[in-house]
C-alpha cells in the first residue's frame, strides 16, 4: 500500500539468515505486522525513502564491528526519510518530514530522539540520504579531515559515480586538487568525466586498468580515498607518494568474502614497508566521529549544489519489496548513483 | 690507531656487496685511505662514537626508501659524535665536539653543514646518539604527535630495552599512560620492569607470548608503537582498541626478509577490515618530519634524565673494526641498550 491511504499494516524486511559470502534473496524475509500505535511522547512515522548503503552488509554478519550486528529476525537497519503521520510528541506535528534511522520498513514508531527535521523546499527529500546526508558527509569529513588535499595534489577515489566517491572527487577539485576517479563500465566513466568533471577516470574492468591508472597519475597519488579495497587497492598502492593519506571508509570488494577462502601471498609486509618508507597514513573512520563538522558540511554542500560545483545522481528504486534485490546489486556495483528505495510516494 | 696521536690514515667501513636476507661480514669491507686535508671552509673531524641503528639495514638494499641507498663501495652512513681536529671554518675551533653524520669511518671532512655543537659537560657524549639524539627524538615525536597517549590508556612497545622502545615506555608513563614493554629474554625483561619502571613486560620468545600479552592488556591497546613488525604485530593487532594509534618507525623483524620467500595467508584484508571497523590510525614516520619539535625535545628529555624520570642503557662496543659484527647482532637483538661503537677514546 502506498500514497495517502492509511494502511492496515506495516511491511518490514527482516534478516532471515546470515549470508555466507554474497547475500541472496533468501537471507531476507518480508513480513506484515499491524500498524503500531504511538504512546504519549511518541510519533508514528511513514517512511518515504530508505537509503541502501554498503555498510549494511557488515551488519548482516554476526561479528561485532563499529556497530552491533542486526540479529536474525530483526528488521534490517538503515537511514530513512519519513513523514510524521501521528504525533503525541510536543516537538513534532503531523506532516513534518524528518530524517530518521527507521530501517527497512514502511512505518515506524519514534520517541523523537535522533530525528532531524527536513525542509522539503530546500532540496529534494531523497538528498538527505545522499549528497546532503551520511554519504556526502562521509566524503566531506574524511577527505578534508584525514585526506587534507592540497592544491595540485592528486586525489584518487573508486566507486566514483557512487554516493561517496562522486562527492570526494568534486570536493577535491573545489580544494584545487586533481581528481582521478575509478568506476565500473563505460557509462559510469563517461558520467564521472563529463557530468562530474573529474580530471580523469578509469574503468577498473579493463585489462590494462593498472597501467591506465599509472598514466592518469603522472605525479603519483597523494590521497587515496579507500571505499572499495580489492584489486583497486593493488593498483593504487604502489603509486602512493611520500606522506600520502589514505582515509578508509569502506571495503566493499571484501564484504562478501567468505571465511577460509584461499588467499594469495601475504601483502601485509609490503604494505607496512611502504607505510614506513613513505611515511604513509592509513586511517579508518566513520563519519559520526566528526559529527561536530555537520553544520559546516550542510552549509558548504548546499552552497556547492546551488552553485553547480557539486552534482549528484540518484538511483531510485520503487517499492520496499525490491530492497533486497537492489541491495544485492549495490554490492556488485549494479546501481548507478546513490541507491534509494522509494518506500512511499511523497504526496 | 686511537687516542690523541694523529694517525697517518683513515679507517673506513664500506659496503662490499648487498645482503640477501641477513647481512654477513662479507657484505662489509674495511679499507685504509690517507687522511683527507681540509680546504678553506672545511673541518677535519675525528670520530669518537658511531651510532648503529636498524634503519641502516634498509640503506644496504638497492631499493629507494625515504633515503637513497648506500652504493656498493661507499662508506656506510651513520650518525656520529666527533671532535674537530683541524678547522679552516670560522664557526668551529679545534677541540669542539659536534654531532655529525659522518658514517662508519675514523675521520671525515665537513663543511660545517648540519653539524650541532655538543657540550661535553651537559651529558655523556654518546647520549647524543641515543636518548638525547635521533632514537630518543624518534620516541618522543612519534609517541606524542601520532600516538598521543591519554592518561590511563595502554601503550605497547617492542624492543623495550632498546634505544627507542625504552624512551617510548618511559615517556608514556610520564604522560599518565600504562606502558607495556616487549623484549627478548629474561635479562632484558627484568631491566625493562625493574630499571625502566614499565607497568608490565613480556618476553616475546616464550611460547605463550600472545596469551601473556592479552593478560597484560586487560583494557586492550590504545597505542602500539611499531618498531619491530613480525610475530609481535600478530599478537598486538587483535588487541587494538577502537581509535587506536599505530606510529610505525621500524620493522626490524622484516628487514632481513628475502625477496620471493614463501609467506603465509594474506593478512592484509583482515588488517584493513579492522582499520575500518575500529577506526585505526596506522602512520609511518621519520623523526626529521618533526624537526621543529627538537628544541622542545632536548629541553624535556634533559629534564627527565636529570630528574631520574627517564633512564637509559648503552651498549658500547670498542673499535670500528667491530662495527659489522655488532650491526649484524643488532638485527638479531643481541645488543642490550643503545648500540654505539667507540671509534676513538674521548681523550
Amino acid at each position: 500500500m502506498e500514497g495517502n491511504a492509511m494502511p492496515s499494516g506495516n511491511t518490514q524486511v527482516r534478516l532471515a539468515s546470515r549470508p555466507m559470502g554474497k547475500p541472496t534473496p533468501e537471507n531476507f524475509e518480508i513480513t506484515q505486522t499491524s500498524l503500531p500505535e504511538p504512546s504519549e511522547g511518541q510519533l508514528l512515522l511513514k517512511i518515504l525513502y530508505l537509503s541502501l548503503d554498503p555498510y549494511m552488509r557488515g551488519r548482516m554478519n554476526a561479528t561485532k564491528s563499529y556497530a552491533k550486528p542486526v540479529e536474525i529476525g530483526d528488521v534490517m537497519e538503515g537511514g530513512t526519510v519519513a513523514r510524521v503521520v501521528r504525533s503525541r510528541h510536543p516537538d513534532f506535528a503531523e506532516g513534518d518530514v524528518v530524517l530518521s534511522h527507521s530501517g527497512w520498513q514502511s512505518y515506524a514508531l519514534s520517541d523523537g530522539a535522533g530525528l532531524r527535521k527536513l525542509d522539503p523546499q530546500a532540496a529534494p527529500l531523497s538528498t538527505a540520504l545522499g549528497i546532503l546526508g551520511m554519504p556526502g558527509f562521509t566524503a566531506y569529513s574524511g577527505l578534508l579531515t584525514i585526506g587534507r588535499p592540497k592544491p595540485g595534489e592528486t586525489v584518487v577515489v573508486a566507486a566514483a559515480s557512487g554516493a561517496v566517491g562522486s562527492a570526494v572527487g568534486q570536493i577535491a577539485r573545489i580544494k584545487g586538487a586533481r581528481a582521478v576517479g575509478i568506476a565500473g563500465g563505460a557509462e559510469k566513466c563517461a558520467f564521472v568525466r563529463d557530468e562530474l568533471g573529474f580530471d580523469a577516470v578509469i574503468d577498473h574492468r579493463v585489462p590494462d586498468f593498472a597501467a591506465q591508472l599509472v598514466a592518469a597519475c603522472p605525479g603519483g597519488i597523494d590521497v587515496y580515498f579507500e571505499n572499495v579495497g580489492g584489486h583497486v587497492w593493488d593498483a593504487v598502492f604502489p603509486l602512493l607518494n611520500d606522506f600520502a593519506r589514505v582515509p578508509v571508509c569502506g571495503l566493499i570488494a571484501q564484504y562478501n568474502s567468505r571465511p577460509g577462502e584461499p588467499t594469495g601471498a601475504d601483502r601485509l609486509p609490503l604494505v607496512m614497508r611502504d607505510v614506513l618508507s613513505k611515511s604513509l597514513n592509513i586511517r579508518g573512520f566513520i563519519q559520526r566521529e566528526f559529527a561536530d563538522q555537520r553544520p559546516d558540511f550542510y552549509r558548504a554542500m548546499a552552497g556547492w549544489i546551488s552553485s553547480g560545483e557539486v552534482r549528484y545522481r540518484e538511483d531510485i528504486v520503487d517499492g520496499l519489496e525490491n530492497a533486497p534485490a537492489a541491495f544485492i546489486g549495490l554490492l556488485e556495483g549494479r546501481n548507478f548513483g546513490k541507491l534509494v528505495i522509494r518506500v512511499a510516494a511523497e504526496n
